[in-house]
């Protein structure tokens, strides 16, 4: 493995790991969740959307009678900060294998009054009863081997400021989508990268609602700087994913008019597609 | 043009058109709607969810002080059928240039109770504020010219019963995605096909809704039958459309473990990709 990433000498697991610790609620009543949202997942100040997203996905999880989500959208009101958060939950349908739901995560002004920052709409199955029919056509992406690619202790840090997220993660980006970091973009909307959680904790559904955000913006390797706000936010889940590193490749083809798409695939070791997900992001222009 | 589907010799325009009646709501009080849903938009009896979206769209436009979806989430819960349906819309957020709402369409059970048919979580925007700025690298589809396609009256309705969407749109499938209902499925999950309102009424962002929803699902061309109803659709509406037909390509590569994904890509006249969609939906195996 690349220096200075070494896996933990015991690996967190599924349940007791950072990831679990940092994204778990406390029922206080039916429908109702507090957080205290880590501080460990943020990207310069901003805390990450998919991090955020996997916290409701916790929730929903916890209040819907099926555990995975299948089809998950979040739109993203008001930045979230470090700190305490309220997750409302609402059970809209329940169904015999899916059922829907709907939460909002709000927090606290300096009136104690609850501001809405995300409202998440989804519908939730269980992924260990479906059937084993596969027949995918698309096909994992052209990734060299981990070892080949390169992660944030491999190189001068790309961005300023605090970036927690990244002692959270262990990312390690495809040379051919790593220009931008050493000033030569590639003019192409791509970005490839191995990934994985950093207390070697193996990936489950939750997570993968994390992974599809985790990366950094495709508008880089476009040429474009600063910061890329997502508005929009949909992940479908379809497969648990194996032990293992997760391959993860986005995509841009629609930059026009101050917004883009993220079209993002996660495959896992087994080479199953096992999430997909698109976001409509802001960007600045020139 | 192809025999028996010439234009009307005079086009319905953008707001007196068979669209815009059949999706007209009523305000009945702040936020709540009525509509008729009309008979004219099933498919075998089962009312086109593209149309439903552009129902639910076209309440929200009326509640959000923004008036085109930019982006749009629908959970599809229960069947609708033709006949009365109450739109209940919420506003969640409004901003400078984007705005958040949610909306739930309705329809009554043998008691008069509501039930819950579809819930919708959007953003809108105002196109029209956008720059004019393209970097789109997606191309249009390789599709040939209207003339070259065939529709449904060219050839033995392909599907038994009604349809009487067929009799709103003008719908020319590429021959290279045809063989399914020739009994020659290519295999291939592609579906692609020229697409117009019958009555000439040009595209606009509300009947994008329509339109990404609005072809044979891929599912025919991979050789499964039967019904493939959606669980979920995400629409992007990123450019107001021209004047003239749209050109629609949908593509699934993730089918698996009974459910696919379809991807929708819509082109203008100008050769510009106007929205871009994504659902989930349920296949029937075997």
């Amino acid at each position: 493995m690349p220096e200075g990433a070494s896996a933990p000498a015991v690996p967190a697991v599924i349940g007791d790991s950072e990831f679990d610790r940092d994204t778990a609620v406390t029922r206080r009543a039916p429908g109702v969740y507090d957080i205290d949202l880590s501080a460990g997942w943020t990207i310069i100040s901003a805390v990450n959307g998919g991090y955020l997203l996997a916290v409701l996905g916790r929730a929903l999880a916890d209040t819907l009678p099926h555990p995975d989500p299948f089809t998950i959208t979040a739109h993203y009101l008001t930045a979230s900060h470090p700190g305490p958060a309220v997750v409302r939950t609402e059970t809209v349908r329940t169904g015999r294998t899916l059922s829907t739901g709907q939460a909002s995560l709000y927090q606290y002004d300096d009136h104690g009054n609850e501001v809405e920052r995300i409202r998440v709409l989804a519908s939730y199955g269980d992924l260990a009863d479906l059937p084993d029919d596969v027949r995918t056509t698309a096909a994992p992406p052209a990734i060299p081997p981990l070892e080949r690619c390169f992660g944030a202790e491999d190189g001068p840090a790309p961005v300023e400021g605090s970036s927690a997220i990244a002692d959270r993660l262990m990312l390690r980006l495809d040379p051919s989508t790593l220009g931008w970091a050493l000033g030569a973009p590639s003019g192409k909307g791509e970005m490839r990268a191995w990934f994985g959680l950093a207390d070697g904790r193996d990936a489950d559904p939750l997570s993968l609602l994390l992974a599809v955000d985790a990366l950094p913006p495709t508008a880089f390797e476009i040429g474009l700087k600063g910061w890329v706000p997502t508005v929009e936010l949909t992940v479908h889940v379809r497969h648990r994913p194996a032990p293992g590193p997760l391959r993860i490749s986005i995509t841009t083809r629609n930059l026009a008019g101050g917004f883009l798409e993220e079209d993002a695939e996660v495959w896992d070791s087994e080479d199953r597609l096992v999430a997909q997900s698109r976001q409509l992001a802001r960007v600045r222009l020139g």
